[in-house]
């Protein structure tokens, strides 16, 4: 028994070398792929550049945190940023389209707060030029978060004695600086920290060992196929607007979902998306902007169907999926510090449904 | 002008001086009242003690950490247990009641998930023994989380492999450790973890300076005129069932709800309910049973009304909610790190409505 336990490890070992030696002839040269990369993208700073008229500071940071997590910036008071917006699962809530005031469904699949100030523009079409101008959308969505005014927001604020505080803090050159305009601020500022630095970081800054030869070869394809192209630059996308279905129509679109169209009416601009960041994206499922896709597998597959007229074996896509995990960061540890919220006081507008 | 505002502030003065003589007259020997609230109260240890058929481990914590945090153990996934015991509010989601599945409102009060495992028995109505019954109860309740069965929840984790490998961890001797049983295990060691030491702590282990003039005020009138003959023990309450109105009606009664009555079909039961821990009661309202309750100043008042047949003065209440709040302790930070969640596979039961 000992003898053939033995025989057989031989055996493997003698497969090992060859495999060794075959992976040696193909093996990517380091350099040039490590050149090449950095004709595409970018590592990741510290934290996401702010606007000058809202410079990032860390009293700002810490309001954004409470008002992220604080679910009184609902109307039912149960739904709060970070609902919909889930820290604890890379930034998504999971399911095909978030669920919000009395359960109804958004139109679109809610996409990672997770590097999402380094976009060109927010939303799926684009709708919101900045963080800023994002924050302030789902507060008052009918189906999401469903206040009817800011009005009420800030009444809500304006009751709660820590968050007046805390407002001052953030805001101290203020006189009146519990205002909706500086709610989305504070939120856009915590936003501005969620950077998620991950392995192919430490690639791109010249550690080439960072990544697996699985992970350089996927890499390498993501690259040479074309991937790159569109998801490219500090966030691996997020650079661009794109007609989803360049080559083949993608197959569960709905015809009435028209994308960019709506911000600009230009017909060139139906079904046209924002260009996803790929970062953390296998943690993001479901994918695309309806969220009807499960498997990131199959979210690759109909990407270089419908956007490459290509169709990429298994084992491409294997090694896509790899490279594409290797972009799985680390969330900011004070980020993921649930903040313990102000109390409401007696004055404060009840949640209502 | 300047002359007739230091003419008032001499006043002010003056008065001042008065009312700090009268209260000098009054003042509360620490070593008496130090003693009287031994009698009645203990001082919180670190942590609950556990059953001997579920003893803590640092590895079922973080495993009942994650379950705690993790929407997936709802149905639609998007609830978790932290969306109605939200630690981020104490442990209460500051709403009447909570607000499950679709949106649908369930039948009682959201009690605090602090100081829980103190009690002699879990939910108003006691009907679960331990924090190992009660947290099997909400995911399958068809208004909280809404799982159909356990094995939908044990199909979703067993297909998490981040999950398989935490709870053969948290469970190390056993062949199939992923099973409804030891979720709840997990979770209750989890929440066993869950005290929040405050300055009445302090106080209690003779440090009568913890406590300001005011708090020790209230804190007599809180056991001289009744109150702590329910609300005593290690979490301020939740060593015993009390009828709800045994002096006069509790005036919101829904005379349908009929509390433990439910549970025992003992006609002395009607409207008998679990004595609630008072610990951290400032921060979490709304209420009673019920929820109808807003203000903690009018909820004390009722009690003595409904419970103890008196009529507290403005004053007295002030004191009485004075004492109550410094109860409010600190929340182990350990709890607040919301943890990130393993990541679905593709064939993870996927969530629905």
């Amino acid at each position: 028994m000992k003898k053939l336990s033995i025989m057989a490890l031989s055996a493997l070992v003698a497969v090992g070398s060859i495999a060794g030696y075959t992976v040696a002839q193909q093996k990517i040269n380091d350099k040039d792929l490590l050149n090449q990369a950095k004709n595409y993208f970018q590592p990741l700073p510290k934290e996401i550049p702010a606007p000058s008229d809202n410079p990032t500071t860390k009293e700002k940071v810490q309001l954004g945190k409470m008002l992220y997590y604080d679910p009184r910036l609902s109307l039912s008071g149960v739904i709060s940023c970070n609902t919909c917006h889930n820290l604890a699962t890379y930034g998504v809530d999971g399911v095909e389209t978030s669920l919000g005031h009395k359960f109804q469904t958004g139109g679109k699949n809610a996409p990672t707060v997770l590097n999402a100030g380094f976009h060109i523009a927010q939303f799926w079409d684009g709708r919101a030029k900045t963080l800023e101008d994002q924050a302030k959308g789902p507060v008052l969505n009918p189906v999401e978060m469903s206040m009817p005014d800011p009005n009420l927001v800030i009444e809500r604020l304006k009751t709660i004695e820590g968050y007046v505080a805390e407002f001052k803090k953030a805001f101290p050159n203020e006189k009146d600086p519990v205002n909706y305009d500086n709610v989305a601020k504070a939120i856009a500022a915590f936003e501005r920290t969620l950077v998620t630095p991950s392995r192919f970081d430490e690639f791109l800054k010249g550690n080439t060992k960072a990544l697996t030869q699985k992970e350089k070869e996927g890499l390498k394809l993501f690259m040479e196929k074309g991937c790159a192209s569109c998801h490219n630059g500090v966030a691996i996308g997020g650079t661009m607007f794109q007609k989803f279905g360049v080559v083949k129509p993608y197959p569960y679109q709905d015809t009435n979902d028209l994308g960019r169209y709506n911000v600009t009416k230009n017909e060139a601009d139906k079904y046209v998306y924002k260009v996803p960041s790929l970062r953390n994206v296998t943690r993001t499922y479901p994918y695309f902007h309806d969220g009807k896709v499960w498997d990131i597998r199959e979210a690759v597959k109909i990407m270089g169907e419908t956007q490459l007229g290509i169709t990429l074996t298994d084992d491409e896509i294997d090694k896509i999926v790899a490279f594409l995990d290797s972009t799985t960061g680390k969330i900011p540890e004070d980020a993921l510090k649930m903040p313990v919220l102000p109390p409401s006081s007696p004055k404060t507008p009840k949640p209502r449904i």
